[in-house]
């Protein structure tokens, strides 16, 4: 299960590319499992990436995200597109596990239909926002052909910010009654949405959320693109060929204004990041904790005999070659 | 401005040790704009720390977080201990600024009370949750010698699971009413929240959700610590003292368990992992940015002629002496 080299990258990556969906499944897991074999079936998917559009989908939990990408799916398979979702569940440090439930009953609904391709990722407690495999999945299913991927991340906060990295159209979904909280909320998410999406639009106090939000983007420098404000009720499908419409328009903008490309670069830059992560500091803690180095020098963080400065870079003459 | 050394990273320090708040300001400033001399400054202050329990607040948008940080400040005071409080705000990856807002009233509040200092900090848009500057700054409040520091994050997701690596106690922060995507978060809130209260308790909902978290508070594996349910109307202070003798209880317990150290262990773990990444990934993003490698580097991964790896390898072996 942990190693892919027997069974072969290649043969794998094969698979991926003439759309078998088992293969492409077993391929993230191999990936997340961080499989012997798996950097190679990465590198020939990474090559072989086919140009899919990407939409994130974010906001706080409680907005209704999953129905409503689940709604994005329905009408993205109306206009004939392929669709694969990746959830990045916030999990346990501990267990590691995605949480299902929702994902397990929104995926059913799509169960027969071979367009859509759905796929939950556990953050497994990385430090970094999203989960550190979040990049490399992407790469998997663009080589797999997908029209279309969606990325949807539970969560308000950093991973707002995480996402924007990987997606070309980042919808920021809300609802009303978040109450006096929201003047921040707003300027945190301000800057990362290119589309606004209140949800729960019967819900009290809906009109008042878009109106806040169609204000601050008043009170913004304008520049190309003003992000849409739009509103949708995801149980009843109610605003979503609005929302997808919008998804479309703000896609035909980034080729139209030649934008597509700089953001494929900043979102390869976050692949590289976390690649040179791994490699560096990731390699240094692995050395380091086999022969007691790391103990070493935590012991001497905790007793105040050196900063982390010191002790940083003591580690890295010791452990990088 | 940028730069300390003239000014004397010592000097600062001894400003910072003899309880100068305008020293621990500047310092604070000087760390969160990465000045010169500021290496030199913490290497000082993370050798000097003094030992002051850490209680970090969580919870997402809209819970009434930044209310229960005033009332616990309060109940703090009371007790007679004086309290740093560091909030890290989601902001924009584009101005790096903080948001201000509900923070700036807060700390009007303290205003005249010297036993208490309120800070901002930026997260940046940097790829790691909390804002990179978190362990360094704890490190500042906690050498200038605060008994208690508390860190508000805002947001939901990975920011409370980096949260729990600062600090001894997290308190994770509910309202009634998150609706059907409850579970989910709860599932992913479970295993890092030593303390839940659910806020707004006078809302409809509110016992319905703490019997919730108990439930499954009940089915967890027992550990030595159950975290308590409490509940509180930070608007009134109602359940505040209890929310604070539930603090008290905790870090008592990690005394008495020796897990307290343990936990320190795991901060400096998390604290030398940003360094280490400092070290290596920005050094080589630097340089490598410098004299266009970076860019021929993005250029082949955006023209599919190398996987990540083959790039990543390619700049350390360049860029890494």
């Amino acid at each position: 299960m942990g190693d892919i080299a027997a069974k072969g990258a290649h043969e794998l990556f094969q698979g991926i590319v003439q759309g078998s969906r088992p293969h492409l499944s077993r391929a993230i897991s191999h990936v997340e499992n961080g499989a012997r074999g798996a950097a190679e079936l990465l590198s020939h998917a990474y090559k072989a990436r086919k140009g899919a559009l990407i939409t994130g989908i974010t906001g706080s939990p409680g907005v209704g995200k999953s129905t409503l990408v689940d709604g994005i799916v329905r009408e993205l398979r109306k206009a004939g597109h392929t669709v694969g979702v990746l959830a990045v569940d916030p999990s346990s440090p501990f267990t590691g596990g995605a949480i299902l439930g929702d994902r397990v009953r929104m995926g059913q609904g799509h169960a027969l239909d071979e367009g859509v391709f759905f796929r939950s990722l556990a953050t497994r407690g990385h430090l970094g926002g999203l989960s550190r495999h979040t990049g490399d999945v992407i790469a998997l299913l663009d080589a797999f052909g997908f029209d279309h991927i969606v990325v949807e991340t539970v969560g308000a906060g950093q991973s707002e910010v995480d996402i924007m990295r990987y997606a070309h159209t980042v919808v920021v979904v809300l609802a009303p009654g978040l109450g006096d909280d929201m003047q921040a909320i707003k300027a945190g998410i301000l800057e990362i949405g290119d589309i606004f999406c209140v949800n729960k639009a019967d819900l009290p106090g809906a009109e008042r959320t878009r109106r806040d939000i169609e204000m601050m983007l008043d009170m913004k420098e304008p520049a190309g693109w003003r992000p849409p404000v739009t509103q949708a009720i995801a149980v009843n499908g109610q605003g979503l060929p609005e929302l997808v419409s919008e998804i479309f328009r703000h896609q035909s903008y980034l080729v139209a204004s030649d934008t597509l490309k700089e953001k494929n670069r900043w979102s390869y830059k976050a692949v590289l990041e976390e690649y040179l992560r791994l490699l560096t500091v990731g390699k240094v803690l692995e050395l380091a904790s086999r022969d007691g180095g790391l103990d070493a020098a935590l012991d001497d963080l905790m007793q105040g005999k050196a900063g982390p400065m010191e002790v940083a870079l003591k580690l890295l003459q010791k452990y990088w070659a």
